[in-house]
C-alpha cells in the first residue's frame, strides 16, 4: 500500500502521441485556431502545421499570443536580416540543447542557403566561446578597467 | 578535530586577485608570452592585455593554443562577416550566463556599430527561442514528418 | 594597429544604465507605450514601471506582444491558481540562474503569503530533483518497462 | 602506438545495460538493499523497482541516504500539497533537460489527475519565464528601487 | 487596482538576510540541530557553521538528511581520494554557475594543496570539453561504430 | 505564399549523415588533414578517425587548432594524472548533457580502469553538488565571513 502516493491508481494508462499534451489536428481546427493554422502555413510557405503549433493549439489563446509574438519578432524590420535572425535562433537552440529545435533550425539555415562551410564556422564560434565563457566563470575573472571588444572574451 | 578534512590547516590564507589563479603582469612577461601579449594588443587594437589573457598566461602553452584558436576562428575568412561573428559570440555568452563575457561582448557589438535597437532585436530572438526551446523539451515534441524552416521552432 | 578589429574606434564610450539598451522613462512614454505602462501598473498594483518593461519599451511592438503574452498566461483561468503559477515562475528563474528574476519572484511569492518554511520546501524539492536529474543523465538510465509516478525520479 | 593513452587496451569490452553502472536485480538484493526495495515498492504503490534505484543500489549506503532524503522531502508535511510538489519536480526535470526524468514526472502528474489543459498551462509558464529570464540576463537589468511581485519578471 | 495580483498588499516588507529564508543562529540551535551543528564544525575542522547549513536548519529533518548524505558521499571510502572528490565538486560548481559554491570549492581545493598551476589545468580541461561538448550537440554527431577513449571527445 | 520566408524553396532536400555538416572520409583526406588523421589514430591508439574529427576536418585549419589544443591540454604534464583529467572531462560532459560525449567518456574512464563502483562514486558527487549548487542559487546565500573548505558547499 502506497504511503504518500496513495491517491494514485497504478492501472492508469498514459499514452503519448506527437507531444505529451496531444495535438489539435487541422481537420478539427475551428475559428481562431483554423485561421491561425492558415496563417502559419501561408507565412512559412509550407503545406502542413508543425507538431509544435498543433500542440499549443489546445489552448487557443496561447497559440494566438505565441504566433503573434513570433511574427512580430521574426518578420524583417530593417536592422537584422533574416539570415542573421535564423543564425541567432539556431545558436540559441544549440545552447538550450533542444533536439527538435536544432533539427528545425539546422534545416532552416541550410534552406536559407547556408552551406556546410558556413555552418561549421557558426559551430566553431559556439565551441570557442562556450569554452571561454566557462573558463571565465571558473576563474571568476574580474572586469577589466578599460573596455575591449571581443575577439576572444 | 576534522574527521574527513583533517589534512587541512584552517589558517590557510587564500587571497583572490583579478582571477582565482592570479595573473602574469605585462612587465613580467617573457619570451613567447611577451610576444603573444604584443600580438593580442596589436590584433585587438587596445593598449593593455585583458585579465582573461593575463590569467591563462600562467600556462604559456595554453595561452599559445588558445590565442591561435581564437585568431584562426575569428579572423574574417569570407563566409561570416565580423559583425555576425560577434553577434554569435554575444548570444553564446548570454546563454552561458557569463557576466564577464556578456560585458565584453556587449561592448564589442556596440563598438562595432550596433545601436540599441539592433541589440534589442537580438535579445528579442533570444527571449523567443529560449522560451520555445524549453516548451518543446517540456512537450517532448516528436520530429515532423516533413521539413520546415523555422520562423518559430 | 588592429588586424581583424580595425573598423573599431577604441575611444568609443559605452555607458550602461539600468539595462544595456537603456530605458524609456514614464514621462517620455507616448501612445501605445504610455497605455501599456498604465496597464502594467494597474494590473500589478504598483506605482512604477519595473526596469524590464522600461527597457523593452524601446521596441513598442515587442513590449506589446510581450505584455499580452504575460497577461494571457498569468491571469487565473481555472486550472492553476495564482500561487502555483508563481511557484513555477520562481522555480524556472532559479533553474535559469537569473539574479534579477529570482529577486522579483522571491519577493512575489513571499508577498503572496508563502512563509520561509514553504519556501524552504520548494528549495528542497529543487535540490533533490536537480541532483537526481543529473544522476540519471550521468547513468544514461534507460526507460522503465512499466510506468511509475515520481516520488524520486 | 598511443602517445598519451598508452595504458589503455583497445580490446576492452564495455557493455551497457539499463544504466552505465549496471543494476542490482531484485532477486539478488540482500539485507538493507532488499529492505529498501520493499519500502520503495510499498511507498510508491508499484510492483517493481525502477531502474534508477536498481542502479544506485550498487552502493547500498548511497541508496539508503538517497531514499531517506526523497522520503523526507516528498512526504506531505502540511505546507505544500502533493500535486504542487510534483509540479515543481516536473518543472525542474524540464529545466534540467533529463529525458528519463521528464518521462517519469509527466506520467506522475498525469497520474495524479492533471489533464492536458493543466499541463499545457505549466508549459506556458515555463516558456514565458525561461524567455524573460534570459532576456534579463541579456540586458543585465539592474534591480528595481522598489519591490514588485512578478506577473512577468 | 491590481487585476490579477489583487490579493497582494504592496506595503509588504521583505527583508533579506544571509539567505532568502533566514538562518538559525548557533545560539538558538537546540536538540538535533545543535548536535548537527557540532558535528559539522568537528567534521569540517572549522569554528563556525557556514551560512548554507544555518539556512537549511530551519527544517531540521532536511538538515539531517542533507548532512547525512554529504557525510556518506564525501568521506573517503577507498576508490576516490579526497582531492579527486573536491576536484569533481569544484567542476560541478563551475558548470552550475553557482558563485557561492565556486568560492567555497576554490578555497577548498587550494586549501587541500592545489597550486595555481594545477587549478589552471582543471580550468583548461573545463574550457576544452565545454566547447567540444557544445560542438557535438551542434553537429548532432552520430555515435561511432567502434569505441574510442576520449583525449578529445 | 510565404510572407517572411519567401526566399525559401520548400523542395530543398537536406540529408543528414554522421554529422549535420558531413564528414571528410579518411580515403579523401589530403595534406595536413591526412597527417592529422594519422596523428589522431596514433595518439589515441585506435584504427579509425572518430566522427567528430571527420566532421571538423571540413575546415582544415579548425581541425588543426582544435587537435593542437587537445594534445596540449590532455597530454600528461605532471600536475594532474591522466585518470583525473578523464574524470573532469566526463564530469563536464555530464553537466553539458552531451549524449555523444557522455558515451565517449564513459567508455574512456572504464577503459582506463575505473570500475562501476568508482563511477558510481563520481555520479554520487555530481548528484550531491548539482543539488546543493542549485539550493544556494535558490537561497541566494551570501558569502561566509570566514573561509571553509567544502565537504558540502
Amino acid at each position: 500500500m502506497a504511503e504518500f502516493c496513495e491517491e494514485k491508481s497504478p492501472e492508469t494508462k498514459v499514452s503519448k502521441g506527437l507531444t505529451s499534451v496531444g495535438t489539435v489536428e487541422e481537420a478539427d481546427a475551428t475559428d481562431r485556431v483554423k485561421e491561425t493554422y492558415g496563417d502559419i502555413k501561408t507565412t512559412l510557405g509550407i503545406d502542413f502545421v508543425p507538431n509544435m503549433y498543433r500542440a499549443i493549439a489546445k489552448d487557443p489563446s496561447y497559440l494566438d499570443v505565441t504566433w503573434k509574438k513570433i511574427k512580430s519578432i521574426m518578420k524583417a524590420r530593417g536592422k537584422l536580416d533574416r539570415k542573421t535572425q535564423d543564425i541567432i535562433a539556431l545558436t540559441v537552440s544549440i545552447m538550450s540543447g533542444c533536439e527538435y529545435c536544432i533539427n528545425v533550425y539546422t534545416t532552416a539555415v541550410k534552406h536559407a542557403g547556408l552551406d556546410d562551410e558556413t555552418m561549421l564556422e557558426i559551430y566553431e564560434i559556439i565551441d570557442l566561446y562556450t569554452g571561454l565563457n566557462r573558463l571565465n566563470i571558473a576563474m571568476q575573472t574580474k572586469p577589466d578597467d578599460k573596455p575591449w571588444h571581443g575577439c576572444g572574451g
